[in-house]
């Protein structure tokens, strides 16, 4: 399997490094191809601008437009054209990073506004009266399978159904469904690791002992069973759940899982 | 007042920019002070690393305690001391951006990330058995309202209760409770552009129309009714919230609103 580690944290001797460190190593001995994005290492620009897609930027710039345009004439920059490569040449891929203010790292909150351009992460497919675009399960990267592992400086407690910052997968469902989904990717449930500010010896080596089973089991672990928009779940062209499809009782985030 | 607007786009002749101008000419009419972090004229630096720590960044770097010291021993950079400043100053902050993939464009989570440090935004008061910090509700910036003005390329149906986007209170619901509410700002409802790729003259009328409204009634308008972390709704030390507080049927981000 070919596996794509995404990785931003700015500190190699961290527990975010030690964990990617950690997947290369085992996914390279169970025969994995691995590569890795290191963002921090490869100085990745975060912000988009008018330089990120050459001739192709307008004036006044549009963003989407314009990456769009950009995407379909080869102009992005080489950097971009990289990831957009990789993602296309992974069979799975893996983000490590802090949960910092409930979602990612700008650095790589910049490498998904950068990478995933119009008509390569979005705009894709027919956009008509009766259909909207390829995406939530299907688009360019369908076939693919991602998962999340994040570090969290607090307690278990306070991220649990009903914990004070809310529940980790509500607060990770605009990357699992919005962001990773959105162009195809199926998401595996995340990794987490709680406390991340002050762990012991001890309980490091039970959350590498975990990761190490998450690791291993990659290629069979079962999805997230979001619901694909373009399979009859949604009104057209409202995008809205059908009536009745949810178990009793679920509102919200969930209404989008199956089951 | 005094009203700090906090701006995050590439491109001034865009509706964002529109819509940061009209705010600082409208509520400079109303007699409010006006300052504006236009991120991307600042260049503002986006990722987080050793630098911003100077003298207080220790090898290897630990972000969370580092950016503690480097505020108390005033190490921090400039830009960041200066938000820190501006924030201080204001009565009332609006943030100006689109929603792009789900969240903010990396230049302005670069901005959370940099200028909430440890004992500014978080760390704040005591920890203990018997409390977990002043935040949520209390902290360095209480007594503070803050708006955002969030652009959006797609359709209104897409983010309602049932839309396949998910909500968009509970899509916005990481900014508005885990990033403005932790360090103690009050947070007014959303003021939310739908359709911002392809407005109409007459639809633009409409928006400036009612984002003018929102403008003037910024300091009569009601904020959403968060629940104060120390205020006896949760358990302690879990910081869950204690049963039977929520309304029936209600559960994820929505338990954290009273009423």
């Amino acid at each position: 399997m070919k596996t794509l580690i995404v990785y931003a944290h700015p500190e190699p001797e961290s527990l975010n490094g030690a964990l990617k460190d950690l997947a290369v190593t085992t996914l390279e001995k169970a025969g994995h191809e691995v590569r890795v994005s290191d963002l921090y290492a490869m100085d990745w620009k975060a912000v988009v601008d008018a330089a990120d897609y050459g001739p192709a930027a307008s004036t006044p710039l549009r963003v989407a437009r314009d990456s769009g345009r950009a995407f379909d004439t080869g102009d992005l920059t080489p950097d971009v054209r990289g990831e957009q490569e990789k993602l296309l040449w992974a069979e799975s891929i893996i983000f490590q990073f802090p949960l910092w203010w409930y979602s990612m790292p700008a650095i790589l909150k910049g490498w998904v506004d950068r990478v995933f351009t119009q008509h390569f992460g979005y705009g894709v497919g027919e956009h008509s009266d009766t259909k909207y675009g390829e995406r939530y399960g299907e688009g360019t990267l369908a076939g693919r399978r991602a998962l999340l592992s994040v570090t969290i400086g607090g307690q278990e407690s306070h991220y649990s159904a009903r914990g004070v910052n809310g529940p980790v997968e509500d607060l990770l469902f605009p990357i699992h469904h919005g962001i990773l989904y959105y162009p195809g990717i199926e998401v595996l449930p995340p990794f987490v690791a709680y406390g991340a500010g002050r762990l012991t010896a001890a309980a490091y080596r039970d959350i590498a002992k975990a990761w190490e089973q998450r690791l291993i089991t990659l290629d069979s672990t079962e999805p997230i069973a979001f619901r694909p928009q373009n399979s009859g779940d949604y009104e057209i062209p409202s995008l809205q759940l059908k009536e009745g499809l949810e178990p009793a009782g679920r509102t919200g985030f969930g209404l989008h899982v199956r089951g």
